[in-house]
């Protein structure tokens, strides 16, 4: 097997299958917020046209967000819930990778549309970290090794853990308790790059084991992040923070809040849960 | 003298004279986001084209943020900086008023881009406030009602004071302290109505003491909100919970952090300060 | 079997065995804290004189700290510790029952050291919930009554949880997130009797299910709480609400920080626990 | 006049005028806490016996708290409350002074009532910053250079003004926001303290600009702390961080919450306060 991590590469293209299914018990009617598309930068690559098959059948209204994600919202019926999607998606077979000394993009010569990926959000408290985060990344230089130099801190400091998920955390959380899942590492990331008057933006997707050797866990969705250098988005991924194929990108927005894969605007009990991501043999 | 806190009515139109005067001292060049405009859904009612005057004069780069708000940068040079504003606007003459009986809008039947407006941000934590806001407001009914049941309990339980500002204060803080300033009312309150399902967002703009008696202190800018309710936006104002007149929309947002008047991505000081908001007699 | 619950009463005195067995993996020599012992108010209940039993056998240094609390501290040895206890207490079987009218005691009629526990600490910030506490309980008789509603309010408002744990957890966390363990109820009442002027501790203890239905988990150390009424500290219990009978009183504190059973300057793992409380049949 | 700062030394005792004039609206009776004593281990310096002044005459009831302050309690009437103090003390003119290379105190050495002054209390969450105070300090010597980087740090690195003053704020928010008046200081050093396992503790006084320049403000109590190290406690003050002659202590505690100079159980109104602090010359 190819092993990215250990510097080989791929020579082409991947394919991935990937899919999910879900049971909800829905006490009374609910509406829903869904976010289980991929994106429409990669929604080309795919085998099939998107479909999320719910039983009972029921109506999907589609949209587009304002950050340019595709979504899909519903009036969950009272009862059992299931919606699954499966898909084939066809990966460049490139990892993802930094790009050294590449220049950070002044903040007056970004495009108006960057600054908006400058500020605080919910769970991304800027205003309270400027002074730490100058503090501990004020002396790198001004290039792609700032970004890394966040990646590398966030990295070696935090423990990853699926007992330390809880949703109200915020990257100050994680910056004093030193403990998340990949939200977690992501959202202080993000929070020191914004700091740092770098852009950065919370994304989620698929993330398989591939070309890497297979996790313990079961399979789920994951959260990275991009970052405005060098005047183009690039993806970053603290929590890894190892180049990766294969990232099937589903939603960006400022912080988890807004690309939620599902929420529900009153009660709703997750009853089942699987993803896959695999890659297809040959 | 026509009072609107009195139930008396403006017959016809009002011409209200509005601008600011801001000087700041920039210590080395410094880009900034200026939200200083009239928002392009009133700016058909000004009497002149609208200019910031930079001293020195400096290029001013306009855009519409994803808001919908009409927003300009700038990269502030060193020294002395000062921008100012003057312009006449026709209002309505009509009090924002209340509209009793009103029916909330069901979650899945609002367009999408109202579910934006039911989100946490940074100073509205929405995902803490849940419980809280239920409790309070559980048993209102489902109409115009349940909103004025918040601004009523914002109204009557915060104390308004300038030395209450801070930063980093949020709904959350104003919750547990009851005191605040202008924006600290509507945060607290945007806050309670999307735990509640209500889409809220915050306002900034003009609001001079048109129809009511003139303030002690001197004039500043001012926040307000509005709500999704009955199928549109309303016009809501916790801080003064009352019907006025004279409201000069400049940005809408989720939060303070969207429509801040100025952000500076580096240091600058605010060293003067003035603003108009007087209706042009005859 | 009797049923505490249901009303019915031990006639007499009743026989519990209490113990424990600690493990700790313990990486470089570090100074512990262990709150362990029985508290010198019930200790002469006891059938045997109490010993911390060492693996490896180790110097136990004993102290009463400022509390009343009787502990001990260890430097703990590297390599593997275990610390175990066990013995025999006699408990009056009679059950700590709310009394209806008891009058609360005005706060200048105290004693001056029920004062300290009017006082905010690490995890009952006192001075952020006084405006909720009032809105919630202010109307309530100045008796017990106002004591019981402040507990029926907090074992109605949180759900039970040991997944809902966390160390940084304080009383605002369980207002806002209605989740906790027995620390987390006892937290958020402490705090809203303090709020409301009415003196309470924190306490650790022994509490088996002696008398009422066994509960499904293993057993564990539990949390409750007194309050001073009537001119003399009652034991509340938020967690459980209803009487029960066999406390074996431990330590008393403020909050958790002062009372936590073993608390180590320095890192340590807990690789194995079990506590028993027992009643000896006959 | 003698410098302190510019490392002259004053040739023996000092004589200091100290006191204060506090006046309240008090709407209905209300019990107070009052530490405006001087403490015990300096009330032996004193001129005359103390003696809180009331207007009008009311008995005071004086009592030692669990830390070892002098305190007095009130019922405060309902109507204007004036407290006056005015006393002279003999101060050795000994400036604090930082003793380099002083060996820190292992935990396992302390006295156990040292230990209490390790664990976080209200406004200094040590369990928060842990991680902070080791990256921060984990490198320094473990000797007073421990110590005196801390109180280099808090010094360096926040910005002292009233206006930044509030009664929720915790080391924590001073650590993020960067800005506190004295109490902000203290708290932030004293828990960067506990979490390096050095025991620290708050405290109040007299300081007055003896050996100083005069500063601009009217004169107000100070707080400044101690720390223990080298098996003794010693001075220090993370806000002036330079040596001082002539603090006059009041009393000592965890911090701000125990040994507020007035506490309230019910709504009070500062309305008049001043506090005097000067060398009597010859």
């Amino acid at each position: 097997m190819i092993d990215v991590r250990a510097g080989e590469t791929y020579g082409g293209r991947v394919q991935i299958r990937i899919g999910f299914d879900l049971s909800f018990e829905v006490p009374q009617p609910v509406p829903m917020q869904l976010m289980l598309y991929v994106h429409p930068d990669q929604a080309g690559l795919l085998r099939q046209p998107e479909r999320l098959v719910m039983e009972p059948v029921h109506p999907v209204e589609d949209f587009l967000d304002w950050f340019g994600n595709r979504a899909a919202r519903i009036l969950a019926p009272a009862g059992h819930l299931r919606i699954r999607y499966d898909n084939v998606i066809s990966d460049s077979g490139r990892p993802d990778v930094p790009i050294e000394g590449l220049r950070l993009t002044p903040v007056h010569e970004m495009p108006p549309e960057c600054w908006r990926y400058l500020f605080a959000s919910r769970y991304c408290e800027v205003d309270r970290m400027v002074h730490v985060a100058w503090d501990l990344f004020g002396k790198t230089p001004e290039t792609w090794e700032r970004v890394q130099a966040v990646l590398d801190w966030v990295h070696g400091n935090v423990a990853f853990g699926y007992q330390f998920a809880r949703p109200t955390k915020t990257a100050f959380d994680v910056y004093t308790e030193r403990q998340g899942v990949c939200r977690d590492f992501q959202h202080l990331a993000i929070t020191f790059l914004r700091a740092l008057n770098i852009p950065a933006r919370y994304v989620t997707g698929y993330l398989g084991d591939i070309g890497v050797p297979p996790a313990p866990n079961p399979m789920d969705f994951s959260a990275w992040a991009e970052a405005y250098v060098g005047d183009a988005w690039r993806v970053i991924d603290a929590r890894h923070n190892h180049p990766r194929i294969g990232r099937v990108l589903m939603a960006r927005g400022r912080d988890a809040v807004d690309v939620a894969l599902t929420t529900s605007f009153g009660s709703t009990n997750l009853t089942e849960f699987s993803v896959w991501t695999e890659e297809i043999p040959g």
